[in-house]
């Protein structure tokens, strides 16, 4: 009988932990606060040192939201534009223990891999490992054909959005291109035509 | 003596206008007003119709700035960033009489090319003919060699503080890919490399 409580138990206990993990449910960004427009691009600049503090997840939330979440919900429309609204870029939320994926629709961030992918991130550049989270910014190139322009500017766009979100809320970033992309599709089990475009380490400042 | 003096006259007149033309001085950019950078993302929209009414030149020296104006002079660093800080973006400013590049240095608008350009612009969609005014984001593609997709990445950051600048500010602007690329690099004189890459027709809201 104890036998069997213990089992139940641990079965209760694992598996809130396990869908703890499976998703994370972020609570509804707050849409205020932070510098004015013009304030913000005052502000904005590369910045490459972070502190080790964990992102809280009020402050995740809008994040996210800004980078590329869901504006207006009635259209499902979103922060950033695509071209031809095809909204083929995906953000991925990396912490140093697994890889997410942020689903704008549900405001949830989804895992898709454990582990700590931050080496693939970093490659040459440790200061990357010094932060609590990287964003990571795949786009479908596959979707315009020989177009493929597009992916990379609307990947452009969802880090402005990501370096303005910062610059506006005593956050740092800075968008980089360099990472090893071959592993890092492989991390975030990406299909053919989706390529990791730029990444973002997100941090409170130093 | 009458002769020379209408001869004064006109050189000074003429040769006014002339400057007033060539080279178009802005305001410094007012860093103030507008909505906060949550509100700016919840009102970011792509928006298809504008008020034929002129940009007042204190909102287009904001504009520009917010778009890629420098934003800390002791460095010469820019509101949006570029790989490597090659700064391989530029702006031009049409209107319906000429084309003009922003140059963020001396925060003015340079004389390329007089003539309507919008047709070139427009292509087949014919709304664009109703805005005041376009910004073309053109991005040399040759500084990159073979990773030129930082050109195209770094053209969607400034894609974005336009359609940001004017989400905060009253302002309506989409980001389109669609031009008559070859026309347009003849119109603004591009140099081999230089590409146009998104344009944003500017307005205020209708």
């Amino acid at each position: 009988m104890k036998k069997i409580l213990v089992v139940v138990l641990a079965t209760i206990i694992v598996g809130a932990v396990f869908a703890q993990d499976q998703t994370i449910k972020l609570p509804a960004p707050e849409i205020k606060g932070g510098l004015s427009i013009m304030e913000t691009l005052k502000n904005r600049k590369s910045i490459r040192e972070y502190s080790s503090k964990k992102i809280s997840q009020k402050d995740l939330s809008k994040l996210l939201w800004a980078a590329i979440g869901i504006n207006r919900p009635d259209e499902s429309k979103l922060t950033a534009p695509t071209a031809m609204d095809k909204q083929e870029v995906t953000l991925y939320y990396i912490d140093h223990k697994g890889a997410y994926l942020y689903n704008a629709k549900a405001h949830t961030l989804d895992l898709i891999n454990k582990g700590d992918f931050f080496p693939l991130i970093a490659t040459t550049q440790d200061f990357v490992k010094d932060a609590p989270a990287v964003l990571v910014i795949v786009s479908n190139t596959a979707v315009f054909g020989e177009n493929d322009s597009y992916a990379y500017t609307d990947a452009g766009m969802v880090s402005q959005n990501i370096s303005l979100f910062c610059a506006g809320n005593k956050m740092a970033t800075v968008p980089r291109g360099m990472m090893d992309k071959d592993g890092l599709s492989r991390a975030l089990r990406l299909r053919s035509g989706e390529v990791p475009v730029l990444n973002h380490p997100v941090g409170y400042l130093k």
